[in-house]
C-alpha cells in the first residue's frame, strides 16, 4: 500500500464520522501517512482537496526526495503552517499527543474551526499493517534472529554485561539493520529479575540466568524479541520458572488469532501462568502492538474490548521476575493472519545452556 | 548539587509564583529532580510536604535503588496516581507538554484544583548545569573529541558514510560513552548540503566535504559536535564556506558569556555570515541549550527576549549548505562562565584533508 492509499483510508474514516478533517501532530503517523522520515513535520488532511505536508528548512530536500506527491510547505511554525490550509466547520486534533498549549494555540489560530479528539485515528489505521509493512517488520525479525543466533556461536560467559549487549547490537548492524530498535536489556543472574534493567559491567558467570531482550529496526519498524538462557547447567527452580513462562507464552501465542478478542490472548497466558503458581511474580505488560513505534496499539490487556484483525502485528511476553534471584521473559513478535499466528522471530525458546 | 536541592530550588519557585504545588509529566524534567531513569514516571511536587514519585511495576526495584529519599507509589495509571496526592488550591502542570486528553483526565481526577501553566518552569532550572552536570557533558563531550581524533587517525575514504559513522559510534563506546547522544549524521559531498542527513551507502571519494555531527551520551547528559573536512585537495569554494562558517561560529561562541543578551549572540554569528555574503545558505537554527535532552532551552535565535547565565551549556552550530554541492557545519558544545566561554568540544575546526 502506498502512503497515498493510507491516506484515502484516513479521509473514508473522515467521511464516516463527518469530519472535515484533521490536523496530524504526532510525527509517527505523519510518517506513516507520508514517508516522511525526519524529526519535525505536520499534516493536514482535509476530507476534500489535498493533503499538505508542513517541515522547517532542514529538511526541504528531504521532504522534496521523500514525498514526491505531496504537496509540502516550509517554515519554522508548523501550527501556524497548518492553520492556512484549515477551512470548514468540524475537524479532529490529536489531542491524545498534542500538548494543552500547543492545542490552544491551534484554536487561536484557527478561531473558526471547531476540533474534536481523534481517538487515535491513526493508531487504530496502523494496527493492520500492508505488505510493505509486513516485509520490513519480517526483515527485522530476521535480522534479530540471526544475530543472536551467530553470537550464541561464540562464548559469551566472562564477559560483561554491557559487552555482551554492544557485541549483539553490531551484529544486527553488520547484518542490515538501520539501527537497533530499542536499548537492548541483558540482565544476567540476579539482574535477569528486573523487568528492565540496562546493561552493566557485571560479568556474566556459571549458573546465571541470562535474559535478552533486544532487535532490530528495519526502514523504520522494530523487532522485538526477549529470550533466556542459562550459563551452565539450569538449576531446578530455572527450570521450572523457564517451563512456565514458556507454557504461557505458547498458550497467548495460540490465542493471536483473527477474531479473537484480545483480552483473551491475556487470559490464555495469565490462566496459564496462575496454574503454575507464578501469576504474582508476572509485574509487567503481556504484549504491544510493534510497527513505527516500539510500543503501540493494540496493548494486550483484560479490558480491552477489541477483536484482533489479520496483520496486526504484537507481540507476546510473559515474565516471572523473582527479586534477588533471577528471571525469565519470553518474548516472540507475532503475525496475526487468518489462520494459525505467525511467529517472526523464530530463534529456538528453549532453555538453552550455554557456555 | 543533589536532587534534593534541585527539588527545594523549584519549591523556591513554586512559593515566588504562588503555586501550591506542580505535577511533573515530562520525564527528563522527572530524571532532573529524582535520578530516576526509567521510562515511564511522575513527579508531585506540593510546595508543603514531601515529593511523590511513581511509576509502573517494572521500575519497582529501580526506583528504591535510584530514589532512596523520595517517597514512591507504583501503579499502572500515573494520572491517578499523582491526583491522589495533590491538595490545596492552585497547582502548576506541564502543559507545554502534557497532552490536551492527559490534562482533561488530570482536572476530572482533582476536581477542587486550579491548575494552570508551569511554563517551562523546571525546563528554566535546568538551563544552568550545576557541578554534577558540567561534569557528565565535560565527560561526554571529551569521549567525542577523542573519538573523532581516533578516527581521523586512520583512512575513511574509500568507505561508505554508514560505515564510516558506525566505526566512529563505536570508538565513543569503547570510550565509555553509555550511549550515542542522538543518530550520527555523516554526509560525504553533495550530501553534505542535506542538514539532517541519514549515513547512506554512499562511498566516500576524493574531493568531497564530510560533514559529521556526533556526540556521546555520558549519564544521561549529551554532547554535540560538528566538524567538517575534506578528503584529498580543498577546492577553493570549499575554503570558502568553511572560512565564513569558522568565522561566524567564533564570532557566536565569543558572544556566549554571562550577562549577553541570547539574541546577541545570534547577531554575531548571522552578521558575520551576512558580510562574507552567505546567510541566504544558513537554513537552520543556530543553537540550543544541551544537557539530559539534545535540544532544550535556551534556544538560540533572534528573538530571545532572556540574557545569558553562568554555568548554562548551548551549542553554536552556523552553517552553510549550497544544495547540490556540499556544505559546512560547525558546531561545539560551549559552557558559559563568568568569564571567556569553554568550549568543551575541543578537537580542530581546521579544514583538515584527509585520507
Amino acid at each position: 500500500m502506498t502512503t497515498e492509499a493510507r491516506r484515502n483510508r484516513l479521509v473514508a474514516e473522515l467521511a464516516a464520522r463527518g469530519l472535515d478533517g484533521i490536523v496530524i501532530t504526532t510525527l509517527v503517523n505523519v510518517r506513516y501517512l507520508t514517508g516522511f522520515t525526519g524529526s519535525n513535520g505536520a499534516l493536514v488532511v482535509p476530507r476534500e482537496g489535498g493533503a499538505v505536508f508542513l517541515t522547517d528548512g532542514r529538511y526541504r530536500d528531504q521532504a522534496d526526495a521523500e514525498l514526491p506527491d505531496v504537496t509540502h510547505q516550509i517554515g519554522r511554525d508548523l501550527l501556524a503552517g497548518a492553520a492556512e490550509h484549515i477551512a470548514g466547520g468540524t475537524w479532529a486534533a490529536e489531542t491524545h499527543t498534542l500538548s494543552v498549549d500547543g492545542h490552544a494555540r491551534l484554536i487561536e489560530l484557527a478561531p473558526s474551526i471547531t476540533f474534536v479528539p481523534a481517538e487515535r485515528l491513526v493508531e487504530a489505521l496502523r494496527e493492520v499493517k500492508d505488505d510493505a509493512e509486513v516485509d520490513a517488520l519480517r526483515r527485522a525479525c530476521d535480522i534479530s534472529t540471526r544475530a543472536l543466533e551467530s553470537l550464541l556461536e561464540g562464548p559469551v560467559a566472562g564477559r560483561t554485561e554491557r559487552a555482551v549487549a554492544r557485541d549483539l547490537e553490531n551484529r544486527m548492524l553488520d547484518l542490515g539493520a538501520e539501527a537497533i530498535a530499542f536499548e537492548t536489556i541483558l540482565a544476567a543472574g540476579e539482574n535477569s529479575a528486573i523487568p528492565h534493567h540496562s546493561p552493566s559491567e557485571r560479568v556474566l558467570g556459571d549458573g546465571d540466568l541470562v535474559k535478552i531482550d533486544f532487535g532490530a529496526r528495519v526502514a523504520g519498524y522494530h523487532a522485538d524479541c526477549t529470550r533466556t538462557f542459562v550459563l551452565g547447567r539450569a538449576d531446578e527452580w530455572q527450570r521450572e520458572i523457564h517451563a512456565a513462562v514458556r507454557e504461557s507464552q505458547a498458550a497467548g501465542v495460540e490465542a493471536l488469532r483473527e477474531g479473537v478478542a484480545v483480552a483473551d490472548s491475556y487470559a490464555a497466558a495469565s490462566s496459564s501462568l496462575e496454574a503454575a503458581g507464578w501469576l504474582h511474580a508476572f509485574t509487567t505488560g503481556l504484549g504491544h502492538g510493534v510497527g513505527l513505534e516500539i510500543h503501540e496499539d493494540p496493548f494486550i490487556g483484560p479490558s480491552h474490548t477489541g477483536k484482533l484483525a489479520s496483520r496486526t502485528v504484537l507481540t507476546m511476553e510473559p515474565g516471572i521476575y523473582v527479586p534477588g534471584r533471577g528471571g525469565v521473559r519470553i518474548e516472540d513478535t507475532v503475525l496475526v493472519t487468518t489462520g494459525a499466528p505467525e511467529v517472526l522471530t523464530t530463534m529456538t525458546k528453549d532453555l538453552l545452556e550455554i557456555g
